[in-house]
Formats: C-alpha cells, sequence, structure tokens
C-alpha cells in the first residue's frame, strides 16, 4: 500500500472584477479593481471525500468582495486587510488568507480645459497590493505593474564576462526599456496612499537619473532609492524585463545609424529580478507567500 | 474541366516595430511605431507558377521601413505617405499600396517635478493611420484605438424594442463605458498633428458631455462634433464597445446599492458600430479598404 | 451650417459564449460557441436623438441565442442562418442581420483506450461560419482558423525582384509555417457538416503536398483543391501569415547548421492574403461583408 | 545612514524560442520549445558598481540554447540538465541555474489516410520542464500547461460553509471545467518520456472517471492517481481554475433547462491550488524554486 497525503493547498476566487463609484456631491470618483482571494486551513476532508462542510465558497468569496464595497473601497491595502481578516476570523477552518489586488488608473477627461465631473480616461500602470493574513499577524506588500519605461541614451553594457558562446558586442550607449513591475514590503501600517505615490516617484526618478552599466546596476539604484526616502519600507523587489531595442544595421543602404534607428524586439527578452533589503528588517514571514 | 481563377490578393510585412530617437541637442524625443505594409498588383504569376520575379520581398518591405526612418519619421500620416508612393512607383508590378502605421504614445519621466532629457514612461491610447495609393491618388485614414473613457452617469437606456426574449429592465442611469476606435477620412493633405490632437480631443469632450440616451446617439455625437469643428475631415467612422458595467444586487446581504457597486463584465458586450458622414464628401475610393 | 449624415452602421452582442450539452443516452456530446450578431436597418433614431423604439436590444439578442439552442444546435451554418431569420423576420426595423459563429474543437477523453462517455479536452483548431440574411436572401461562409501548420521543407524562395533595400538571401530549402485562415462560400445550402470536414482536410492535404516556391503558391494551391474537390463551394477566401523560421547561424561557435536549428520569430511575420474564385460564381453579395 | 544590501537575485534570457528539425531520413521530426533560463550567484558587482566581470549576458544565454540544440534536443528535461550544468560548472560567479522549458505539441498531417513525411499541425497543450541546478544536485520538475478538460456531468457541488454573504444554490449535477496546470517532482533520473506520457494519460483518465463533490477531491484524485502508478514520481502540484458554465435561465421564455444550455463565464474564476505528496518523498530542496 503506497502512503500518500495532501501537502500544501489553497482556493479561492480569481479576478473578481469590481467597479465602485463614489458619487458624492456633483463630482464623482471611480475605483476599478481586479481581487483575487486565497484560503488555506483544515481543508483536508473536502481533499480526500467531498465533504464540503469546512469549505466556504468562492462564490461566496467573490459576495463578500462586492458586500464590503458597499461600505467604501478606500486604499486597497486598506480593502484587502478588511477582507482577509474577515474571511480568517469568521469561517471555523480557514487559518490564512491572502488578497491580492490590481487597480488601474483613470484620469479624468478634460472639456474644454476642466476636468468633467464624471467622465474618465483610462492611464497606463497598475498599482497593486497583497495582504496575507493568519489569524494573528497580517502582511501588506504595495506595488505597481505594467509601468513601461525607456531611457533613450545613459546606459552602457561591457566588461562582462565572456564564453565561447559569446558574440554580444560591447556597448557604451544602448536603450533601456522595461516594464517595472515592483513589489514593497511594509514595517507595519503605513500611509498608503502617501507611501505608493512616493515608491512610485522615486522608482521613475531613479530609472531616469541612473547612468546604468547593467539593468542590475538600475535595478539596485531603484530599490536603494525608494528604501532611502522611505522609512515606512523594508525590502522592494523588482522584476525587469530587458526589452531589448536592437539598433538596425543600415549599411546596406548605404546609410549610417547614429543611435536613431531601432528594431524593439518582443522575445526572447533579458529577465532581471532582484530584492533590495534595509538591514535589520524584520523577517518577511508570509508576506510574499 | 473546372476552371478557377485568382480573385483580389494582397501581400506585405505585418508589425514591423520601429522606434526612432531624436537626439537633437539634450532633449531626446522618441517615435514608436507599428508599421505594416500590403502590396497589390499584378502578382499572378508567383500564385500560378510560384514565378517570384514580380515580387517584391517583405523582408525588403520591413528593410524599407527602416531605412526611410533614417531621414526621421514626422507625422505617421506622412511616413506613410512616403512609404506607400515608394511602392507603387518604384516596382514594376505593384499598383497598389496601403500602408498601416500605429503610434505608441510616450510621456517624458519627471524627475523632481522637471521633465527628464531622455527618459519616458509609456502613457495610454494609440494613434493609428492607414494610407492607401494607387499610383495617381492617395487617401488618408487618421484615428485612435485603445482609449477607454468611462462616465458614472449621465446615461439612460430604455423605450426599446421589446419581443418574447427581452428581459432588460429599462435604466435612467447606468454607467457607460468603451474602449474607442475612431477613424477619419482627411478631404486632403491636413495639418496632421493639429488634426490628430483636435479630433481626439473632440471625441472625448462629446463623449464626456453627451447625455446618453443610448450608445448609438453617443457615437453619432462623437463623430458629428469633430466634423462640425475640423473642416479638413469629412467622414468619421466608430467602432465602440459596450463595456457592460453590472450593478450588483446586495439586497441578499440586506444593503442597498444606490449606483455604487459595479461588476465590470467581459464577455459577451455591445457593438456599435457606425459612420458620420459630411455632405458632399468626395467619395471615399480606396480610403476605407 | 454643416449639413452631417449618419453613414453605415450597425449594432449587435458580441462574443455570446454558449456551451450547448446534448445528452441523449449514456453519451453526452457537446457544441462550444462563441456567436456574435449584427443586426441593420433603420436605426437614425436612436443615433439622432435617442429614440430606441426600433432598437432590439443588444441583451435580447444574447438572450434570443440561449433560448434558440434549447431545441439544440446542429450545424453552425443553420444555427447562425435561424438567428439571422429571426432578427430580420420579426424585427419591424431591422432589414440585415449578420451572425458570427467560432466553434472550438473537443475529443473525446480515453479512459483505458475507450472514450469517456462524458468528458472532454480541448483540441486546436476553430471552425468558423458567417451567416448573412437581408430579408430575401441569405449568403454563407465557412471556415477555419488558428490552424497552425508547418513543412520543414519542400518550401523555396529565389528569383524574386531586387530593389536597393533588398539583403535577403535566395533559399532552395527553408521551414514554411503559417496560421491558417480560411473561408469558402456557398454556392446554396450544403451538407454542412461534410463541406467542413472536406474543406478543412483538401486545405491542409494541399499544405502539406504542394512543392512550394511562394506562400502565395501554396495559398492558391490550397484553394483550388477545394474548388476542385467541392462542387458546392465557389469562392475560398485565405489569410496566411508567414511565420517566419530563421536559420540560426552557428558558426561563431564552429558549428554548422544544416537546416536543423531554428528561432522561431514573432514579428514582424509576413501576411499572403487572397482569394481563389470558381468561373462562373454567382456574385458574392454580402457574403463578404 | 541607512544600511541597504542586496538580497536575492537571479537573471537570465526568457522565452528563447527554438525549433529543431531532425532529418534524419525521409521522415522528418520537429521539436518546438521555448526555453527560459536564469542564473544567480556571486552578482553583487554588477548590481552595487555595475562591474560586469561576473556576467554572463543573457545573450550568451541564449546563444547556447541555440548551440546546445545542434547535438540534438531530446527529452527536454535533459536538455534543460545539460544547459543547467553548463552554465553553473563553466561561469566562475554562477552557483545556481534554472531552466524552464515549455514544448509545444505538434502532430503530423495526414495525406489521404497516410502521414506526411515532413508536415506537421499544431496540436493543443504544452509540455513542461523545470530543471534546477546548484552545482551539486540537480532536481527535475515535470508537467503539463494547457490542458483544458471538461465533464458534462458527474460533478456535485453542496453541503459547503454557509455564512451571511453565501447565495449559492447547492447542486447534484453541473458541469465541470478546467485547464489543467500540473507539474511532478521526480525522485531521480526517470525515463522522461515514458514518465510524462502515463503521467499525462493518468492525470486526464482521473479527471474523468472520477465523480466529483468538488474540484479540489478532483485535485486530490488527479494526483493521487499519478504517484500510485508512477514510482519514480515523489509529489504532484495542480492548478486548477474551475471554469464555471452557469446554467442559463430560459424560463422568461417559458423553457426548461434540463442541464443542456451553458453560459461558459470568464472572469472571476475559482483557484483551486494544491499539492499531492508521497510519504517518505525526499526534500523537495530547490525543485519548486
Amino acid at each position: 500500500m503506497v502512503d500518500i497525503r495532501l501537502g500544501d493547498n489553497q482556493y479561492g476566487k480569481a479576478e473578481t472584477r469590481l467597479v465602485r463609484v463614489d458619487r458624492g456631491g456633483e463630482r464623482h470618483s471611480i475605483t476599478d479593481l481586479n481581487v483575487s482571494t486565497s484560503l488555506a486551513g483544515d481543508l483536508d476532508a473536502t481533499h480526500l471525500t467531498g465533504d464540503n462542510s469546512g469549505v466556504l465558497p468562492t462564490d461566496t468569496q467573490k459576495n463578500t468582495v462586492y458586500a464590503f464595497a458597499r461600505d467604501g473601497v478606500g486604499e486597497i491595502e486598506d480593502f484587502g486587510l478588511r477582507l482577509a481578516r474577515h474571511f480568517v476570523d469568521t469561517t471555523p477552518t480557514i487559518t490564512r488568507a491572502r488578497v491580492r489586488i490590481e487597480q488601474y488608473r483613470w484620469e479624468r477627461i478634460q472639456v474644454e480645459g476642466a476636468p468633467a465631473p464624471h467622465s474618465f480616461v483610462r492611464a497606463a500602470g497598475t498599482r497593486t497590493a497583497t495582504v496575507t493574513y493568519d489569524g494573528a499577524r497580517s502582511w501588506v506588500v504595495s506595488g505597481i505593474a505594467d509601468v513601461t519605461a525607456l531611457n533613450t541614451t545613459g546606459s552602457e553594457f561591457h566588461g562582462f564576462h565572456r564564453d565561447r558562446y559569446t558574440t554580444l558586442p560591447e556597448t557604451t550607449d544602448r536603450i533601456l526599456a522595461t516594464a517595472v513591475s515592483a513589489r514593497w514590503r511594509h514595517a507595519g501600517e503605513s500611509d498608503w496612499a502617501v507611501s505608493y505615490r512616493e515608491a512610485h516617484r522615486h522608482l521613475l526618478e531613479a530609472f531616469a537619473d541612473t547612468h546604468s552599466l547593467s539593468l542590475q546596476q538600475t535595478l539596485h539604484a531603484m530599490g536603494e532609492r525608494v528604501l532611502r526616502h522611505r522609512d515606512e519600507l523594508v525590502e522592494v523587489r523588482l522584476e525587469l524585463p530587458n526589452k531589448h531595442h536592437f539598433l538596425v544595421d543600415l549599411s546596406p543602404f548605404e546609410l549610417d545609424n547614429p543611435g536613431e534607428v531601432f528594431f524593439a524586439a518582443d522575445r526572447p527578452y533579458g529577465l532581471i529580478e532582484g530584492s533590495v533589503v534595509r538591514d535589520g528588517a524584520p523577517e518577511p514571514g508570509l508576506a510574499w507567500w
């Protein structure tokens, strides 16, 4: 008889699309979210025998997202905390909840130079939050995704290790482009809105004004910049695809190409991943789980 | 013996990704394009016998896009015209060329409140141009795509035709959301940059300040607004998906929902397509081909 | 006063996702569809004044798709005809309907070598149909999409027109790969199931056993093969992206590469479009509309 | 002075698209891969100062993938092992490599009932492998992705925990549909081809013939089935989205709906994740890293 057991598991409702309209006065505002919830705990019965008495349906998780939005959403970190605590604190079998939220950005449409009171146009970039709660402690990670940035100069790449498969020429001037995915871990409860706005700003500023010898160096500079300015944050994790822009060889057409005409490639792409941590940061626990 | 013949045909290179950096002085600018070319003409030989003597390779079309960018791109309508005329005027078999261009938008990164000289972040929305040339005449259509707009109020839908399959309740207040695809036909050569900027502005302004009884009415108002303000344009075509936002029924949770909590649906979606035309507009010819 | 009028327009419900289970006996079968409907007619009022009395809601169109499926779906061409006729014949303002259907393929899961009675796994490739009806006549176009095919040899490309931007080397042996989109027009009412199965088969067989001097030649051979074998069909339209596979230069590593190691590129890609028509075919009318 | 340090990091080349043609004799075969490599080790210098002397360029990693394919690819687990060992064993700074490979499936085109010798059509589903090597040990995880499966009956869901936000009705007959992502950990070096074929088969068979009281129960049955039949495997991890199919309410049209007409929803979806482990399995180490 082979002995086999259930290992780690969780379940939830992914990608509940919630749009919240705040109609206070003449001037409306909107909150546009994609919410995913995951619950873990004593779930052996449903796996082993199909006894669902400990399972809060994923449909209920979705309903809860909508019902909780009735009272307002606020900052997504707070909304995630409310949801995560609710699931663990009120469901007997559930000992751990994770809530992941993406928030899409909207700007007001301008009509004859003035912001329209209830009209919006979608802007690029996504704000993110991941909240984890285990019944006693909570962990909050905030971030951005899909923020595509590009420097037309100020980027070099040379002096790298060469082996028999290396053909890449060295360069002292290239385009550096990436789609920033960054997440930052809070020491405790922050002023989420300010923290997001400032971390976002510092990441882009560091990307722009770092003279780069490698995308790794830029990554580190971005994370370090955030930690130097934001005491409430203890760690920044970044995933930076290197979206290659290749200088086109125009010499067959008797043309030079002094850093002006590029082919933007899709695949393959470099992928640089790294973390920057404040010394003495508390253990991450379930933050990145 | 069955008689079978070659019908309409064309061929080209799709989605050539071109990034052009203008390095004049300290302050760089970028032009980020996706260029697709299609050629038609006397192409029977390659189809029927594989005789390619009349075929300009699609690889050459790609090369031409890059080589022409060496002299600068300028407005995408002009770049399309240069390419289309080149292909028809210099390739013996080719009698018709179409060039489709998408231009992606970038904004300067701000560093401590000032625009960085060579750093950019991608913005939402795409500018488009389609140029067609037949050796004698040319047609230019400009447009926008992927501009997602939303009104939180000022939209009604009622008084519609009902049959036995109609269950939709009437509403006097709903969210109206769409991803605007609009294209406008020029009477001749316009000031492309001004025309684009103003048509874009008028479309969004009309979306924002039209009190809507149907998305069709909003579509017509958007097209009409552009034509009333831009004498150089003679027709506007719009494709407006109705991105449904359904009010969530919170009554099972003993909560009301006064137009605040919505589910943003993916599929199915409404799709409203229409054209608004200036009286006496010249025949479209190959403009929409 | 500028005079502006409404041009061509239509509206409908796009991408209604319908799965129909046929439970006759122990052995179930499924029909998995994506249905899009578009209606045109006397729709000036809703565009100009927001008077919706002539508008059958897109929500009703969706309901109709589901209600009609209660009686069974059958072949998608028949289902499209039922829907298109219903919308035109029962809605006073509607004079033209188009129904586009995608059908996804499923195969039975095998359990110990025998087909399971009610278990399926999704297969690649999509069957399509577009039906148009104007109150008097109907047009039916059937097709396939997303059928990716590849020949590892038997493809050449040389003898093409060269200009100053041509750098492509000639080749007598290359990979030819494409994602077949093909649509065929019926003379009248066909045995849709047989017609689809056989047209699909002939397209792939012609792709496989045509020694190709250009993708255009392959395209023509594919369309011609279908028309030669299927009398009920009068025209075949094909869109064949040339999914380039570039031989990798391994010489820097002191390796040859005799047609074995390829880089599969994403963009740009060639795009070959063409039609093959039976002589004396009836006018297409609204078939391709 | 704030003290900040570099945390975990890695870098590599993602999504190198390799197609390998084996031309042995008349009958060709193809191997179609998407290869991603990630390296970790002593990489502080490039992050902190831009000193790249320890960095093997991602371009070189791509070259290596192509060069190694010259000798043949074989099973993707072996190809991953060759690459991972090479990077760690020959690059002084690199102490850990991970290689992720996706293999796309192709079938031979049939011409008049016989398999064509060098013509293929893409089939659904992806085979995967992830290999990790730290200079001393290696870990191999194999799997499948994008295998969409559906049972039209034999699935129930009832007896679940209810709270004030629960509105879901209980059901004793529903459609169960999912897109299987499964990965299985090997105890050592397996016969990769047999192991993949059999694990794939057992997963689908267990999906088909498990009468399901919850998707969790199905998940566990799938993992358990694999472990019971394949001694070389010690753990199976599954991610199963619950692709909801909602029975359409046809009663407004005076129609019943005895489990026949369904709406296939996109979002939100359930997401069930779990692991099944053989007792006494060796520690996973870096297998899932």
